[in-house]
């Protein structure tokens, strides 16, 4: 197509075992799917999954092996970790069925949903919008996306970040409130889910500050390891 | 690039005068920038700027003289119009003074901000996300861009919008809290602004349902008119 200027560039991740890229469409995030996390936030019991999103180009894709680097981000003095499992779907649809939601994973990355946390709360307690705290650019450093040819189903399995060699959260996978086909079928009902969508499955207990300098290692049982190091 | 599956389509917009097109990257939105519409949701006096976002490929794309149909969203009893004035960016950066932000304008044109109101109600009652009630598919119905050189640089003039030909919002772009060159340089302190960027500008007083077979008639001093049937 004629553009009056050039098309600009979607996010793209690596695919473990494969020249191949994975081209990012939309990237949902569920919210506090994991119970203990659920309750350091102030939650109780089994409500209906809340989503957000971030742009698709906020990804920051990072290499097995490689330790990539997020900037801390401008008009944050608070900026938290949230390590997650991400679904990265290959095909869609509206108003899937929980096995249906799960025919449309491709495959599997280990995400770290990066928050402004005082933007958010700032944004939270006023009943404004979260994208000031949850969509800013970069946000989302994600490692290569596992086949699920390759990993199977993932629905239970260690989960834990460090920074600095120190443990900060640690859950498994099985402790999700919504399990990864029933959060996309929710989802679904909302939002028509296509190929290329990524969906950050909520994350464990722990979540905390970072400061520039700092060295992220997130990990997932079956996905190997995510290292970021956090920017000036 | 070699992608595992083909790289999902952005949001394109058309160009008035022109065959080549306007392409999307991100749509972002002011929230609240009519002191009247303020005042009807609830606010008073000059608060800093905040902003919500939809998906770039949210966007839907109408012709002049065209009537658009945007189908009735899921999950919503309560579909509620926004008339505003987009600004399309040629340009962006980082930390822009109004001055440098307003040279980043490319164009503008009429665009509908259509709001899940139930769902984004309950989200700010609850001080939860809006991109249920903001981000949905089909949700930012818009007209084509034209283009500044042409325009020179709108600060005034009536926007309006009819229902089935009755008026439900009237204002005056003259009437906006934040301008859009102190709008946009808010926003780029926030995320970086680039080539493609959306800005929905605000809505004057007004807003309100609609129900299928409806036919929304927007209009903006200088830009023409946007039509819009509400499909099933």
């Amino acid at each position: 197509m004629n553009t009056v200027f050039p098309t600009p560039e979607g996010g793209t991740l690596l695919v473990a075992g494969s020249d191949a890229a994975f081209p990012v469409r939309r990237v949902y995030c569920v919210g506090r799917n994991y119970a203990d996390h659920a309750r350091e936030m102030g939650d109780s019991g089994r409500e209906p999954p809340f989503f957000f999103a971030k742009p698709g180009d906020a990804v920051l894709s990072i290499a097995d092996g490689e330790v990539g680097t997020m900037p801390y981000p401008p008009r944050t003095q608070d900026l938290h970790h949230e390590i997650e499992l991400v679904a990265a779907l290959g095909s869609g649809g509206r108003d899937l069925t929980a096995e249906q939601a799960a025919a449309c994973v491709w495959g599997y990355a280990i995400g770290l949903d990066m928050t402004r946390r005082d933007l958010q709360g700032a944004a939270k307690k006023s009943g404004r919008p979260w994208e000031v705290g949850k969509a800013f650019d970069h946000s989302a450093p994600i490692g290569p996306v596992h086949p699920i040819a390759a990993t199977g189903a993932l629905s239970q399995g260690r989960i834990a970040l460090t920074v600095n060699g120190q443990e900060r959260q640690v859950g498994d996978l099985s402790d999700m409130i919504w399990s990864v086909p029933e959060a996309l079928a929710y989802l679904s009902t909302l939002f028509e889910l296509k190929a290329g969508d990524l969906v950050f499955t909520g994350t464990p207990a722990g979540v905390g500050a970072v400061v520039p300098g700092d060295l992220l290692e997130g990990t997932i049982e079956g996905l190997g390891a995510l290292q970021v190091r956090i920017g000036a």
